[in-house]
């Protein structure tokens, strides 16, 4: 006995020696009753110290494991409630028990999985040129500034950040993104803030709130559009209009058409004016105002996604659509830094009417109390040290370069593509029709590159075949450069067929 | 103009110059082609350093808000889709666009305000002794631990954490906590996890996937019991069937009568089977048994709550019901450190059958995509340190001291009330019938002390009307005996009349 014990290098000793000992407890190796070596043979036949013995037979005792006569030594409790070990169960026991969980899986657990693309996200093996992901590259992430936002704020009230805070958020966080969103020219009087984890969480609150009790709801947004509000919408029961993409934005005419035709129909817009995902365009001032004249028309509340809007690479600010709203209130807009800044801090906010976040701020409470406090006042400190700024001088420099390069590469070895974006992490192609890009993908896969077949963009099958997207914020410019030269080599194969 | 510039303390001057510019613009005191001041001139004017000012008129032409022409200086860009000032929408431009959001919330929003404690809460002035909390108390909480855990992960794989993780959870995390519930006894074989943020939100999951989408769902559970527990079941449309709680647990022949009349009504059962929340009581191992062999016997999943488990002052160690149920897989244990660790870290873990858990890992990506990463990792070296193991053993001591002066302060002023509870981090009582504990609270709301109304805890409206929780935790020594004093001679008064 006891031969068996290894210790590890990263842990203390003594809780090592403690979970040994449970674990013969719990297998049933050490039994009820059962007096436990001394303190001194033990040390000698697990060659650790006797004080750490010592310490791991306190630790035993606190969690009611063993129990000490003074005098005499430590002695293995009865474990209540504890299986006899082997017994599965042949005495009719709920060792015995099993329930078929699919069964009992219901219509959105079963949904959610099957609209779960990580679940048929290409496995791609090592070596592989990846152009699958949009998320930040963290070779630009200036480690030593949140180093020093965490330590300052932990200087400055770290038991309140470690100890339960608001649904609404951290208030200083949300006095700060409160500011930053009037500098965008939004007018906040009459509006409040919601602190979510992330984009998704904020996004999946509200079509939670607004998606009718009595019929199905009923959803208009760009097509293509976020192939995760797409599942969120369909989740939460929503059908699901799409509007086409033209060069700058929405279609304007082709949306006003379907409103006349069901004037009562939509419960409400989803919408990505700035570096839309995934075509990457801009939506021009002109029809920025003329969506919204029909939003108001047709009182057709705007879920706003501010996604990418800080990665602004050329021309004037734009403003956002609830700064085009003015006073008015009916669109609510979710913002978050996850494409810019810190995806793995899970921050996200929702701006918007104040009668409207009271709600969504009652059912942040019900799904998960408040987001994590360490996230948001570390978010808060960076954002306060001007740290923000810093960084996306120098995130939009290097991403802005590969963008450029992206696009140079697919000019040169993808003319047969016609490219659309303005700016962000990615760029979104259009090959000829009859060009299926899941069947492209197959080929560049065998030589080593991947991508992002559009069609998952769309809202009905079988639309955006012969699209793609090249998301490049996490590739090297050299496999930049190659992997779209393989693109272009096999889609031209595929285009003589 | 300028001349109401003002520096705060706390922010590089640089952003404050810029941030103070881009609202001129933004509110349209500075117009579209207008030339800004020199360098020179501004740095006169706001009194700050000229290189400040050209850092903040890079700033501004990065964000886009101005122009620069080479040799003349910085010009205002045009705002396009930005409001003209005081354009209150008199155009009928979407400014004028106002939304009744009350009348667009479904029944789920409408309820969620309905059932939120926070928003009913008694607001107690400055000096009130509140019992209300049962949050751990923060000046136990290490510090400096908690920094070397974050400084340590950072060091280790800094950019990691700050990037996208996975759904399931942090792996180290995951992989440290199967190994955590095996020393409490459980088999894992054929057993996942997934890491939720909070026990919040791994119940309201798992309520998500098992509510039937035919008809409402039905709950049975312990009567009283965790309110937040109530409000999800209620929220998520169950119907909840409570079942009295006796002095060692759940009353099973209460229970088996109930499951003879109804076999199949019920979709799942809610029981925490350690420190109990309300009463504090920890099931006897032979319930435990009888309950499990009854669940398995009518085929009703059990969500374990493995709230405070931790905190057990005395006895031995009594296994979970998951570990009760060896290698069948009807038991759902969904955990937390949040009563005994750091609640501001929103980390929580779902442990069941491995197929249950992949459809819940869809679920939990379809909603918030992953859980803090920092505050996964930063509890994972926490965890990894041995600090866990140090701290429970202090928190350990110091709550049981308070436990037992709490509960020797309420046997000397309160001998009416009946006291139930073998640990944690609270007390409940119960009066005679007849005494409204929400009257009682009134009282003693004027005499400068607080607590929480038992009724809450029950499923039915006017149950346990004579019923109250006394959370000390959070409570100094001196403001227990002085607050449950007071409690006492309100109760009195009660009493006599």
């Amino acid at each position: 006995m006891f031969q068996d014990f290894k210790l590890v290098g990263d842990r203390p000793v003594a809780i090592q020696v403690k979970e040994y000992v449970k674990r013969l407890i719990i297998k049933g190796a050490l039994q009820a009753d059962q007096k436990l070596p001394s303190t001194r043979e033990m040390s000698d036949v697990l060659k650790v110290s006797r004080n750490t013995v010592i310490a791991a037979y306190e630790g035993l005792e606190d969690d009611g494991f063993t129990y000490a006569i003074p005098g005499k030594g430590s002695y293995v409790a009865v474990m209540s409630g504890q299986l006899a070990p082997n017994n599965g169960g042949a005495d009719g026991s709920a060792a015995a028990w099993q329930i078929d969980w699919k069964t009992r899986m219901n219509e959105y657990a079963v949904s959610a999985v099957e609209l779960d693309m990580m679940k048929q996200g290409i496995r791609a093996k090592k070596g592989t040129i990846s152009f699958t992901s949009i998320a930040p590259d963290e070779q630009l992430f200036d480690l030593g500034d949140v180093r020093r936002a965490f330590l300052d704020r932990m200087a400055i009230e770290g038991q309140v950040l470690l100890n339960y805070g608001y649904a609404k958020g951290y208030k200083p966080l949300i006095d700060y993104l409160m500011r930053y969103m009037e500098n965008k020219g939004v007018d906040i009087s009459g509006k409040d803030m919601l602190i979510t984890s992330g984009f998704t969480e904020g996004f999946d609150i509200v079509l939670s709130a607004l998606r009718p009790s009595a019929r199905r709801g009923a959803a208009i947004c760009e097509n293509p559009t976020h192939h995760t509000a797409i599942k969120n919408l369909k989740l939460q029961g929503y059908e699901v209009t799409g509007i086409p993409m033209e060069r700058d934005g929405i279609g304007v005419n082709q949306l006003e058409a379907v409103l006349q035709k069901q004037p009562h129909r939509f419960d409400l817009a989803y919408l990505t004016p700035s570096y839309h995902n995934p075509t990457g365009i801009v939506m021009s001032p002109a029809k920025r105002s003329a969506v919204m004249k029909l939003m108001m028309r047709y009182q057709i509340p705007v879920i706003e996604d501010g996604f990418n809007e800080e990665l602004r690479y050329s021309g004037a600010h734009v403003a956002p659509l609830i700064a085009t709203a003015g006073q008015g209130n009916g669109v609510i807009y979710i913002g978050s830094f996850s494409k810019v800044l810190f995806p793995g801090l899970r921050v996200g906010w929702v701006l918007g009417d104040r009668a409207l976040i009271d709600h969504l701020e009652s059912i942040k409470r019900a799904r998960s109390i408040h987001t994590s406090t360490l996230d948001q006042s570390v978010l808060y400190q960076y954002l306060l040290n001007g740290n923000f700024d810093k960084y996306i001088k120098k995130a939009r420099m290097e991403y802005k370069r590969k963008y450029e390069l992206a696009k140079a590469c697919c000019e040169a070895h993808l003319p047969e593509a016609r490219l659309s974006g303005d700016g962000g992490l990615h760029l979104f192609l259009t090959l000829p029709e009859g060009v299926d890009t899941r069947r492209l993908l197959e080929a560049c896969t065998d030589q080593g590159v991947i991508f992002t077949p559009g069609d998952r963009f769309f809202i009905q099958e079988g639309e955006g075949t012969n699209t793609f997207r090249l998301g490049f914020s996490r590739v090297t410019d050299e496999h930049i450069e190659r992997g779209i030269r393989i693109i272009g080599q096999q889609a031209r194969s595929f285009l003589k067929a």
